[in-house]
């Protein structure tokens, strides 16, 4: 159970402490922020709300304990990742209940996302290994003009401090994407929960103590945006920024500093279906792309674009699986649970009754009990509806009906988003052309938007996001390059 | 014309030179041989019979060579090869004229060989300087137990002599696709030209010595298989075979000693068409990719995989394209010309006869004159006629028909060939998934196989050769690695 | 002759114009800006103010420019790079002669900063082809529990529109180092030449449009700082800024939003020098690499730290060679001319004088004719004087005197810099150690920091900027990751 | 104990036997090979005599497993790999014992090699995957006249059967140096282990057999070299042959036909030691580098060849060490242990007396107790002697006084070996210029000639073999290149 056993450290009577130099400490504020379980409407848990002065002693710590940390070998660090991998997944029961009761994640997904966690690290340690350990060797008689006589070592190098501050909807897989790279590229780490999952994050880390890593190379803060949000990421010992989240990222790219960014933000992903598609794959991937986890995914399906000769029968296809969803509270493993917050329901609501206003069809009734949504597909959604564009991140899709595919190909590209698309077909053809159209980061050929697997790229494009993730580009975007020049009095050339 | 202006030091009298020590030189034998013009039947021309003498003294002075072209800066490399590239393309008529009388290659086909030739030259040119010019940086403390005390430094150097034998059907540029990676690389070149195209392979060679290189890196034998071919291949001074022909190559194979090979060998491309093809895109590629340059290519379509139920609307189209096709001389840019000798029209001959005698349907009647043979469609071919599984090389092509996908691809697999294939279906499931199945070193989809574009990995599987060619990989497959270690007394962490 | 022959059409009357939309053009703003000659401290030339709504217009015309420009072929692209870099050196004399004008460049080294910007062109170019040219394929098996039903196309595509804004010292060099790989990338280009520095920049613009790029893909904008300098880089437009300069670089990433920035910024370049160092070699790399161009230079040595046991016969050694160097206008080839404005001098003149207070060794007399300061070391420089830690971009070098290693390294690594740095001994072990530890984006061993060869990896740490460039990563940087996953319906793997 | 516990299975009476098709069987041949302990000189184990029908089916069986293997997700290849790395680990005690008996290694050496080997299939597992799951995509449009209508995604397959090859000295660690990379790969392993060190061998197949690799997949035949060793070489199923040994590679490689052939053959590996080294570091190097397994092995420092002014002081300081080094059986974990057969020794003995009788100085006397030969250090050799060249593969080593580096670097070149070598020296210049000029596959500065780490790459130049080694060369060698190409009916290029 949460906070008990080896994780009763982490608990100071009914908060959650904060982790900074290797151990678990309440803040000197004596303050705690509340985390509302989305489901019950009730307080669950509460967390420290540590102080500027709290943050400031974690970066001074982080700074040391990253010098040393990027004097250990490669394959030490591998190992203490590997641990930690297998401490996480040992754990997964009271990390998966804290998902529930933060963030209303289905109990079976929950679990999914500790155990998909533990392998992530495990993948990400050995990958960079491989990154680190390589550099490149460059000659100068490449360029005209040049004899041999200057050899360039050029490596990877570790940035420094990298702050981490992931998402409520995969508060413990969101948080290691960002952890292992950072740490096996021989980054100190400093990790900003969100506060719904901030629990599960805190869990999390606790793992990664309870691994053995140096004390002050992982840290982790909880506390109010409004004291030490901006704070954080304008923070001068900070090197590079993981974020991944909504539109704050736009504004915390124009506030920080000098720094490497990786944002991944909202998405508006776009699935187009053509005529020749097959409509049962089709109504498959919409419900399962559109309404996993009640629509709470980046990559989420958030506007079907499907030709008007195939419309009925995909939107026919669609409401008779939607109609046989569960629907209520994440300990049951329903399909359809309460959205994470009273706002974020009211949002969505917001965008469903504009659309009812300017005519759109609803294939369900509109449905609302506290913050649980019911499933709804809106069909004959016109551009000049807000749901056309904005991103409701609850589980309400629209149907946009076109004539061709150059309509869906130029309502997919005239989106502020760029994250990720899809377009069914089976015509070879097309499925390229389409693809290579479409301006998002990603597009999926025949299967809705996906993260994973987490070895492949993973990026947004315009407003959706900055720098490309995915294992292999996160440990590449969380180091540097350095070069060691040798000078040699004269040409020399190897010879074999 | 040919062995006049610039070309005229390469003749002596009647006979072509060979070239060595950066000098045309006539050989000691005092005997020539004579290269028949395939059209005419006549002499054509005649180049040196080499003795084995004279080639001992070319591998003496390539290995000299070789040292000291191993020591000059890449980019000067390059720059040589821009220039023999500026001078071949400059020089494109004379040397397209022996390839019309050498091996009855129509006229403008001939010229595009050339140009395209000098394309090769250019982008192997800088395709080299990147790769020579970068090689890895290792460091030890990837590997389990090891601190970070040793640099790695691993680069490719070149591998020392590389004997270059191209085939007759494209003399020109299957040569300068060996010479170009074999010199930018850093290593000597000593070229055996096939005897038809032997004379338009010398002309190309006078280009590369107009462009300055340095002398004995590049040399020409000309002469009898009988007398130097084995003593070529199993010279000792030999570091590298690369060899585009027939079975020679795998004779060469076990004959060779222990030298990197790189072997481009027969075929057998399979072309498998689905119901839901293009049809007319099938038939527009059966008859390019069956009958350009008479069938004489590696990557012809050498066999029609088709599924019965569109067989007789395909056979059909193509009857209709191959009753348009011009027969007749290489001067007058014919589409289908007169073969390369009289024994390789004997031997179409015999698989014709084969496929007659066992009730393949002709779809044309089968018409020779000389070396010039018709163009043939043969249907209702059964795997027990000789056309279903050897390589004509000429202007005839066999189509069976299937039932399936899978009679398809075994049938593909069952050859002993596997150089390339092509699949055509609209459907981009089958066309992956057959391209999987298929064991072949390329399989196009939806175009007949083809060589290029030059950049393009190009590999045989099976009997159809090792080692894989197209530009990078060919300078890859003619160098070595070399490796540096930096030892430290202590170990060291780049910081930055 | 500057703004004559061809180079006519780039001027209106007394002022140049600006490039926009293909066309050289006059602001609208009917103003101009004066630019002052370093030497004769009058206006030498005149360009346009632009406003911001014709910063607007260049905006939208290349939004339109680079969707076409994507779709171009990589060698199309190529090829038109090799030209401009053809014209750029073919008109080398009137470009040359606006350096020496507008920023007192030695005359022979500005014929050279020209000649070496077209190689870099072309270099830039066959380098892209490679880079753009190839992307990756990944497949889903990789990660534990996935089949390989996944096929992943990562490929790199272009930014869109990128700001290009260099510094006065190489006007053309450090433009066309962002211009040649955010064109062959497939991006439009908006520069932003420096003041001092634009008339040489608007010249070799001109050679691009010479060239035949498409209009509007590249645009030149001149103007005040204060009107257009944070509307540019602040524009939604811009999809990248790639800067080089001072401290205006910070600035400008804290405004800019959510977009790759590649910045090279000030450096403290430092020169450690071990007692069993080649003290020859030591003395000629002082001073040429701190004086050259009067040590306007980002990889100037700016900072001697030396093993006093070898103290005062370096700094000897050093004397004796800038006693030689020439002092005068850069019409002569003089070694030491004019520093480019006369705020640049009296900063050079107050760092001077802050360490003379404080106790500096004068080795030469300090001398000053307007613009023109001559060479000046200062040894026994103490950390407690301005110049140990300040940047003068002049012709004035601190010499600290160590006792240590450590203690050089420390001094380096105190920096708020982290351009370059060098290190001269003769000891493998130390080399590559001292090496390690010094905090720079390059270590150079035995030589003076530099810049080139263009191809090798060229980065700042820490206050000297973010990203890495040369030739490579440039283009790679001016770049972002697009995938397509094609989703199988059951698992397929390659067979051969 | 070997033979006993889970190892039970193994053995049939007293032969140990032979793995095919997943099972351990008695050769139908009723015939054994004994093993010979080279202390006792008795017969310590007998192996299987395995027939020419035995090696067929098992070819057979191994075919047919390949093409599911070629099947099996990459991360499931990893995880079995990983698992019969941890079994290897667990069993260390009864495979060393093996060790001991069959080629009289030190015992804790032999521990060392099973660990070290355990390490090595884990890292390659993991390398595999990424080797194995990343090819190339390639664009048309790089290479000149093309649109991008063509995209090639190119991957690396498995060859097929990989016949392994490993010799005496490190019948485990050589040999799953070549069965990791293959399997990961997707290949099947037909094994071939040496005669000394064939039971060792037979225990490490079974903890593969454990850890539940399908059958057939890996097989171990043991027999008599005239009955099956070119049958299995020259073998129509073998797909490519991994050998390690001596010159019986080389005849081979001739007999071999066109499959990639991985060679590391005999070597020569010369010490070069200049004036400015540390003469400690060097002692020590050479008796390590020299001594270690009492000389047997490939990478051994077989010559030094070191500067006259300071031979004396390094001779008498490796005279010091060795007087130290304990001779004897290896179960005493003696430094000097008896060499593997008697017609070794009797090799060994040739070459001391042949450089007794042409003067070389002895620096101990010379002494041999049946196969243990007592470390001999040979002072003054000269190149008319026969050991100046061969190789001893024993306790013997000559030293080589030198007047200059040219003369070190031309004995080193002109040899028909090339597998590693050494140079003692502190100065960088040196360090760097000797190793380029050095003709070696790896040169080491500052330490004696190594293969490990294991994923540095490791190969032989000349007569020392073909191919390169370490764990990521031999991955890539054990593939071969596969390409589709996806050809579009009109250009489209990847927006983003």
């Amino acid at each position: 159970m949460a906070g008990t056993g080896v994780f009763a450290d982490i608990l100071d009577g009914e908060v959650y402490k904060y982790y900074a130099d290797g151990e678990w400490r309440a803040s000197g504020s004596g303050k705690s922020v509340a985390i509302v379980n989305p489901t019950t409407r009730q307080t669950q848990y509460r967390v420290q709300a540590c102080t500027q002065e709290e943050v400031n002693k974690v970066m001074e710590g982080a700074k040391v304990a990253q010098k040393a940390w990027a004097r250990t070998p490669l394959w030490k660090r591998a190992e203490l990742l590997h641990k930690a991998a297998a401490i996480l997944k040992e754990h997964k029961a009271p990390i998966a209940e804290c998902l529930v009761k933060e963030i209303a994640k289905p109990a079976k997904d929950a679990v999914t996302e500790v155990v998909r966690s533990g392998d992530l690290v495990s993948y990400t340690a050995e990958e960079g290994v491989r990154i680190l350990g390589e550099g490149k060797l460059l000659v100068s008689d490449s360029f005209p003009g040049n004899e041999r006589n200057k050899y360039c070592l050029s490596s990877k190098v570790p940035l420094g401090i990298v702050l981490a501050i992931p998402p409520f909807n995969y508060p413990v897989n969101l948080a290691v994407s960002k952890i292992g790279p950072a740490l096996i590229a021989g980054n100190a780490l400093v990790l900003k929960p969100p506060t719904q999952g901030a629990v599960a994050a805190l869990h999390m880390v606790h793992c990664f103590h309870l691994a053995g890593f140096p004390k002050g190379l992982i840290s982790c803060v909880t506390g109010k945006g409004s004291e030490i949000g901006d704070f954080l990421t304008m923070h001068p010992g900070v090197n590079c920024i993981s974020f991944t989240g909504g539109d704050t990222g736009i504004a915390i790219s124009k506030k920080a500093g000098m720094v490497p960014l990786q944002m991944e933000l909202g998405g508006k992903d776009a699935c187009i279906v053509l005529e020749d598609a097959d409509l049962d794959l089709v109504a498959a991937n919409i419900v399962k792309g559109g309404f996993s986890y009640s629509g709470q995914r980046c990559t989420a399906v958030k506007v079907v674009l499907i030709m008007e000769t195939v419309a009925d029968t995909v939107v026919e296809k669609v409401n008779a699986k939607l109609a046989k969803l569960k629907v209520g509270p994440p300990e049951d493993n329903c399909d359809i649970t309460p959205v994470v917050t009273e706002s974020s329901a009211n949002f969505i609501e917001g965008l469903v009754m504009d659309a009812k206003e300017k005519g759109a069809t609803f294939c369900q009734e509109y449905r609302r009990e506290g913050n649980l949504i019911w499933p709804l597909l809106l069909d004959h959604v016109r551009p000049d509806m807000r749901i056309a564009w904005e991103e409701p991140f609850g589980p309400v899709l629209p149907v946009i009906r076109i004539n061709s595919v150059e309509e869906g190909i130029h309502h997919c590209n005239a989106s502020n988003f760029g994250l990720q698309g899809c377009v069914f077909t089976r015509d070879i053809n097309k499925a390229i052309m389409i693809s290579d159209a479409m301006e998002s980061g990603t597009v999926q050929i025949n299967s809705a938007p996906a993260r994973g697997p987490d070895h492949f790229p993973f990026q947004g494009l315009k407003d959706s996001g900055i720098g490309s993730q995915g294992i292999t580009n996160s440990i590449n975007m969380m180091t540097k390059v350095k070069s060691t020049v040798i000078n040699l009095p004269s040409p020399s050339y190897t010879m074999g």
